[in-house]
């Protein structure tokens, strides 16, 4: 059966990245594979065998298009306000914290981040179906 | 530590979205869950704990604008040669095979395949880092 096991994206730096991912988010360099004419990076932490694969296009320098259909990453975390005031303290720019119910009852506490790019990821309280 | 759970993408038509992810890739419903203006579709399967989240925006007919900045989502499958057979079977169009070698060794082997949004799915042979 097929298995999800990375996700790519392209970004502009290696350097401004891998030190957001990492930063941000306990992500480290599981492997960097370069070619002539690009570079795959790919991290990862121990919480998943999911990989989040970074490609570096040599010599481009225009900012990429992200258009309007992809959405985001999405990552758990034992306490979202926590996370939040860490990466607050470490000069990011994390967005509100927000609390999406359902009938009710809490479905997601979540904010958003933008990486290096302007990808959005969401850091979402471990709750529920975000486990 | 934070760990990655799940990538979204916007999608204009959920049952082509839901028969193209679970005739392609076995990828189930694990959730639905219904808002007001829009839809969460969370797929999964046995594989891996990380899911596909799909968001369906209430009234959207036009189609989302793709960008060049986000890549794919990868998964890996035992024999990519079969599953390209079998997608082919099924009406689906699969690019061709490709093999990427480096150092003379191969590094990946795979092909890539559309889904009905126009977002690239690779997939891999479980190889090397594709596991």
């Amino acid at each position: 059966m097929a298995k999800m096991i990375h996700s790519m994206i392209r970004v502009l730096e290696e350097a401004r990245s891998v030190e957001f991912y990492s930063k941000a988010f306990g992500l480290s360099v599981a492997d960097r594979v370069d070619f002539d004419t690009f570079t795959l990076i790919y991290m990862s932490n121990a919480e998943t065998g999911f990989e989040l694969e970074l490609t570096v296009n040599k010599g481009r320098t225009e900012a990429y298009d992200l258009g309007n259909a992809y959405g985001h990453l999405a990552v758990s975390v034992e306490e979202v306000a926590v996370e939040r005031a860490r990466l607050l303290k470490l000069g990011f720019k994390p967005g509100e914290l927000v609390e999406l119910n359902r009938d009710g009852k809490l479905f997601g506490l979540f904010f958003f981040i933008s990486d290096p790019d302007g990808y959005k990821i969401e850091v979402l309280q471990r709750h529920g179906r975000f486990l």
